[in-house]
């Protein structure tokens, strides 16, 4: 691979989300990558004949063009809204229970042991490798509420150089006694200490003009783990610094709301008890949204907060399904989680595909009820098309993470953070094969343009981490599976 | 491997399915292998010390014994009761569309591709590998309605040594001009054809006393595809020849339905359209049965058809979601199936991970209705428990294609159609790691158990193709990870 300081250029088929419900596709492609790790320009259809010419015209007729070859492209890096990566040992497990049975019995036992730094660091450096290799480029980690382990889960993905948000829980009450924290002052403290430990992180490394790669995140773990009290300290300390994200859970569970609204007798409904404590921000990332009122909706889109939807999770501790169509009509920001270990997969691309299956039980719930939204409705109670959910795995996700114009799709200026996917045989994915061997054939350009949606549509809907080669961030190789081998 | 002729002994973990709710984790099993490749016999708990007297006693102080790995366990094959190997081509494209779309659109262009033999002959090579590698040890394909293709189909699987059912679609009406049989006589005489050359293929190979590895199925498409002349003489073939089992399609989707009945007036339902033909038998395999009414049901328990579960595709073709814990209470016996490429996945794991998910979606959508069942239902709008989940894919399956007797579990007599499974870092699957090193050590009975069970649980949820390191089919060696490598 090139180094840092010389200019990477791409020539090959790359696909670029635009909006909720259109996506690019550029069989022949050029696109160049800056020393910075930052897109330089993309010219979108250069012909082989071209080639040469158009290197001329940008000033570098001799650069070493990556030629991808045959069944490979080019898509933004997968953007993850929301997982635990301390939950990640019992990923797989548990599904016969509820939220709150399954967090008293799996999660926090579980989530203890990072108490114990050893095991943080060699559960940790595994879970966030594994994570880059599935393709994620920019992750939302809840750590536990240790500050020391989550410390360190900072500096290996510091190490590994992927994109990431990392908060240690907040959790003062309504948990057991051998995982809790013993006061308001030491959850943020050691919150505060958290945030300088990870600014002083990428201080060296950071474009002056760019957020830094990993960075703190506020982490009320839910608002039933929080006294008031705390909820309130949380809010004035992103209140004097509005940058710092938040991260939190939200009307995931039926029984989860009841106790959420015993326990804040005064709020009217769950969204409502993190807007009167300050943590309803254009900043917060709100994971799960299953069973939303109206009047939450409305607060949310008013905030403008993110919403990360996690439909394995959702699935699978039997919770419900998220109405992710009607989110999208009201204009609430969603990208996609995996909500390990809620979710039983750490890749995005599984995400995905359950994003498709929610949307089509919505779609036939309504039907059997017979409660077909009005025509004008755009995306409620319909199946999720190819490119809603190819924008909600990247440009959504970077929306809610408030990295819009940093990730999530390409153009000049925006970090080169992306994978390079190959649906080849050698590949080895025993599920996604035969598809090379068609776009360098003497084909129109509407045929390569199909030809290469559908190597994407297959890429989602069966491929795995064998089928992504590289993964890049702002510009830097760092995993994939030519990154093993 | 040893050679067919010399009894293979394995010890180590094995899981042996025993009902809808139980199956028994035998930790340090001794399972012997005769030269038929049927399972001679079981010893199921056997001490390290106790190994060489187990042995001596059993007459074998000398085997060579198949020494599992921590971190390996075996398993009984899986059992897909529905899926279509011509589509594999199409999978994980078409999720736009809805069933009757689907098959105009994609799938009927697609199957009439086999008219031509020599595109048959290496898809079907490369479909059958890569099903045989997903851990499928008994497979029930469609083929096309093509004679010389569907015989090459029964070849390959012949000659790579998977279990399985092969059939021809009748299809003589409500097709497309360029994918249709011209009459019954040339479908029924195709038919007799292909019954012809694939036993054939077994009278050299199939032991006195068992079932052949390949064996004809009548094969109807669906109702839609046939006339009532088509299928009366289809029903007179399966009562001449009453061993013959049946595949078909029944209540996938809503238009499906009506369709079916506006074709057929006389009946009063879709089941009793195959059931007036004599074509409803205890050896029928109803694929679907997503909207079956009440008598449908109590109809298909009385003939003692069963039914082959495809939440993927159920999903996938937003057909809904089968009620199968309702069908398992009232006693129809049910399997998995991938029916890929309505499903987008060929591996049955998938389709374990999509019924746990299409159960729960059934228990949120009663307790969203309030329509809870009562509570002597042990299965209806529950989740489906990992017993249950194994029972489906396995014994489940078996009973389903009229094979309990032989496969689908462990015992004395039955063929060794097994998987040995990898929860090995080694394995290479990103998703499952950190499991193995445990069991070796002095840990109690219970506990052995226990770490066992876990290792089932997240295979089933986390596992792919790379877990699946050897995979038996009457005893022959025939695929898995260390087949390819």
């Amino acid at each position: 691979m090139p180094s840092a300081d010389v200019t990477t250029i791409f020539y090959g088929p790359i696909i670029n989300p635009i909006s909720l419900t259109s996506y690019s596709a550029l069989p022949r492609c050029l696109l160049a990558v800056d020393a910075l790790g930052n897109v330089d320009w993309i010219v979108e259809d250069v012909a082989p004949y071209e080639l040469q010419s158009t290197l001329a015209a940008k000033g570098k007729p001799d650069a070493n063009v990556v030629d991808l070859k045959d069944g490979e492209f080019i898509i933004p890096g997968f953007i993850d809204t929301h997982t635990h990566a301390p939950q990640v040992p019992n990923m797989g497990t548990g599904g016969q229970y509820q939220l709150l049975d399954w967090l008293q019995t799996l999660t926090f036992p579980m989530e203890a042991k990072f108490e114990d730094i050893k095991f943080a660091r060699s559960t940790y450096a595994s879970v966030v490798k594994r994570t880059v290799n599935a393709g994620t480029t920019t992750c939302c980690y809840y750590g536990t509420l240790h500050l020391e382990a989550t410390k360190i889960l900072a500096d290996i993905v510091h190490s590994l150089g992927q994109r990431a948000f990392v908060g240690k829980c907040n959790m003062n009450r309504e948990s057991p006694s051998y995982y809790v924290e013993p006061s308001v002052d030491s959850s943020v403290n050691a919150t505060r200490d958290l945030i300088a430990h990870i600014r002083a992180l990428s201080q060296s490394s950071a474009a002056a003009d760019q957020e830094p790669l990993v960075q703190p995140i506020i982490t009320p773990r839910f608002a039933i783990s929080c006294t008031d009290d705390l909820l309130m300290e949380l809010g004035s300390l992103v209140s004097e610094d509005p940058s710092l994200r938040i991260q939190t859970h939200i009307s995931e569970n039926l029984s989860e709301i009841d106790f959420t609204l015993s326990l804040f007798p005064s709020a009217s409904t769950y969204a409502g008890v993190y807007d009167s404590f300050g943590l309803l921000r254009s900043n917060t990332i709100l994971a799960h949204a299953v069973h939303l009122s109206e009047d939450e909706i409305d607060l949310i889109k008013a905030r403008g907060s993110g919403i990360s939807h996690c439909p394995t999770s959702n699935f699978n501790l039997s919770s419900g399904v998220a109405p992710i169509g009607h989110y999208l009509d009201k204009g609430l920001k969603v990208g996609l989680g995996t909500d390990v270990a809620g979710g039983f997969n750490i890749s995005i691309l599984n995400a995905i595909q359950n994003a498709s299956v929610a949307a089509k039980v919505c779609s036939f719930q309504a039907r059997d009820s017979s409660t077909l939204q009005p025509a004008q409705q755009e995306f409620a109670n319909k199946a999720l098309s190819i490119p809603t959910l190819l924008y909600l795995a990247t440009a959504g996700g970077a929306a809610v993470c408030g990295l819009e114009n940093q990730v999530g799709s390409f153009a000049p200026g925006k970090s080169f953070d992306a994978l390079l996917v190959s649906v080849r045989e050698e590949a080895g994915n025993g599920g996604l094969w035969g598809l090379a061997g068609s776009l360098s054939s003497d084909v129109s350009e509407d045929e390569r343009k199909k030809l290469l949606e559908g190597w994407l549509e297959r890429f989602l809907f069966c491929g795995d981490d064998r089928n992504i080669s590289r993964v890049y961030v702002q510009g830097r190789f760092i995993g994939g599976k030519a990154f093993r081998s």
